[in-house]
């Protein structure tokens, strides 16, 4: 088997760059280990900038977003029991975020893969990749119990945090940041109408951080910060429902319409980022090279901007015989990168309860949420950052 | 002896107090334990505030600041080795800051207090404060060998960090908050022309902090993060050029005119607030009730800002016999105390080096300050926090 560029990983990353080297003629598999059921099964991140919404309008799959996205044209942050509107829309001059599910980002492409009839092999075992320091990389693995071998001219790592890909770089040519958070993100969906239904809700209280997102007019997700250490089963339903509407101002907390979790689960926060992004003719994007705490909401919508570079780049090798996109990949990526990694790090460190900096850090956190409130200039640092930074040449 | 106000200690705090009452007709002795030329050879900071500077106006010693204060319409920021201008003036709509060292400040205050024939006793013995519990509170100390008692309405602690008010109040009636930073400053003070007479320098480097500062057009302040554990001895008048000159960008270390050090001194970096500011009829003023690392340039300042507050509560108390100002004197003062403390934090933050954070840590502040000086927003947060945020109700 023989393509132009070998995509690891059918996540939206893989998905989506599959789908933008198609419209730019460019030949592409990709090889997925999971089954699309497990794929589509993941609960994610559900808050896409202007500039992802964009990149799946480009690849031609913004049909669903643009019916069924839910334009949020504020954030709303809470503490000391008060409710505040960071106005996204008028700070950052008519930009917007748009609540829209990972699985339904997913979904939308791998429909519009299927029927522009591209092959992707799910179920594949044993996914290696070779020789991607020279011009003839190959990517070896089995299907149907057969060794198959695909041999491209590109391989693009979108095969998350665990993947092969950034697993394949020799130790020495790659150089790994990380920050581990000392807590957990108890999270839960459940088939209620959401608080909230035209602006996610941060909230810092004196039990800890809390969020209410969604993903539909009738899907809720809502979040509280937990101990890494906690189990699961510790959090009844009830417990849930009402540590989360303690951390909520009391009108918010009363409009609250709670039900059965239909999936619970606890996360840790982390920050990662492996430079560079590109070994030869191996190029790592979204989770391969780069974690972000959710706070934020940056993941999925980093891995859209680095796959839009990564298709911007090939693009200029296949028809322009360029080089130079593929030569800057890694530095143009990671300088977007890094400006999100602070965000969600600034973010992180705004909201939650940090068992080491009692005291102090708490005040100080308040104080610099009453400041932001009121500052014009904070706000609309906030609100650039949210709705995304430009992409930058 | 008795007064209307007893102000227990002669930095600028107290004086600037002082000035401000006797310029509203309330009556005040100042008690202050150390001697004129020992309060004025303290070396400390010298960027003021236009609100510092109004409050010095209004107190009637604003002559020398006028004559001699060097305006600063910016502030600039060096990392990887490249200077950036932030542009206060501009950014904030006008306002700047001054350089205009503290030795100066008092020594504007002290002449004016000799002026106007009020009280002040210093190489005041024993000082201790009694009886703020009640309406008749009383500062007792020794004077030329005899014990003293001064009678008065209200105490103000202008007394600093160490000083004997904020010890007198009960420890259960009182919380403090602190953050002690893993470094220190190595300050140098030389009779060299500043190599920025303009612009006040703070530079994150590999090596860490620096920052370029001035006292006038031939006297400069600059300074090194250093290790605690440093002694001062361990840094020759060469070293500290050489080092200080590492961590600029080559343009600024050329142009660096260099000589023998006529103070040389490493300082801890702490950040400190006491709350509440007020005991009854003792109201805490200045480093007393809350320390900052010297970084945001706001020690000398927030001590500006609690006595306008405090003069002005006074002043109603007296005039319009509302004990309104009063009461609110320390959630008022307070809410700008921890906006301040925030930002110095923040400064300290984001330009040092922290043992604990390489990697991850170092990759985030270059970042945001790549952020900080393409950001509009970002910019002017800074700004509008560096040039003093205004006075609130």
């Amino acid at each position: 088997m023989r393509t132009q560029v070998a995509i690891i990983g059918a996540g939206p990353s893989g998905l989506l760059l599959g789908a933008l080297l198609h419209k730019a003629g460019i030949a592409n598999v990709i090889i997925e280990r999971q089954s699309p059921d497990y794929v589509l099964g993941r609960i994610r991140a559900g808050i896409l900038e202007q500039t992802t919404v964009d990149a799946m309008v480009e690849a031609g799959v913004g049909a669903g977003v643009g019916r069924e996205g839910i334009v949020h044209q504020h954030l709303d942050l809470v503490f000391k029991n008060q409710h505040h509107a960071i106005d996204l829309h008028r700070l950052t001059g008519g930009k917007v975020v748009t609540a829209y599910g990972q699985t339904e980002v997913t979904r939308d492409l791998m429909e519009a893969r299927t029927a522009s009839g591209q092959t992707t092999v799910y179920q594949a075992g044993n996914v290696s990749v070779h020789d991607f320091d020279g011009l003839h990389p190959q990517v070896r693995f089995e299907a149907n119990g057969q060794s198959q071998v695909l041999d491209c001219d590109f391989i693009a790592g979108c095969d998350g945090f665990h993947g092969v890909c950034r697993a394949s770089v020799p130790k020495n040519a790659i150089h790994e940041f990380e920050k581990v958070y000392p807590f957990g993100w108890l999270g839960v969906l459940s088939d209620t109408p959401p608080v909230s239904p035209h602006a996610i809700i941060y909230a810092n209280s004196e039990r800890g951080f809390a969020l209410c997102s969604m993903r539909s007019m009738t899907r809720s997700r809502y979040y509280v910060q937990c101990a890494l250490t906690d189990p699961v089963d510790a959090w009844s339903d009830a417990r849930f429902w009402t540590e989360l509407k303690s951390r909520l101002d009391p009108a918010t907390a009363e409009r609250l319409v709670t039900g059965p979790s239909i999936e619970k689960s606890i996360a840790p926060l982390r920050s990662f980022v492996a430079e560079p992004m590109r070994f030869g003719r191996l190029f790592l994007a979204g989770d391969a090279a780069h974690i972000v705490p959710p706070t934020g909401a940056k993941g999925l919508n980093l891995a859209a901007s680095d796959v839009r570079m990564l298709s911007q780049a090939l693009g200029e090798f296949y028809t322009e015989k360029s080089e130079a996109g593929i030569d800057g990949y890694s530095e143009r990526a990671l300088r977007r990168v890094w400006r999100a990694e602070r965000f969600s790090w600034w973010m992180t460190s705004l909201l939650h309860r940090f068992p080491d900096t009692e005291g102090f850090g708490q005040r100080v956190q308040e104080a610099e949420l009453e400041y932001l409130v009121q500052s014009q200039a904070a706000s609309t640092a906030l609100a650039e950052n949210y709705v995304g930074l430009p992409l930058q040449g």
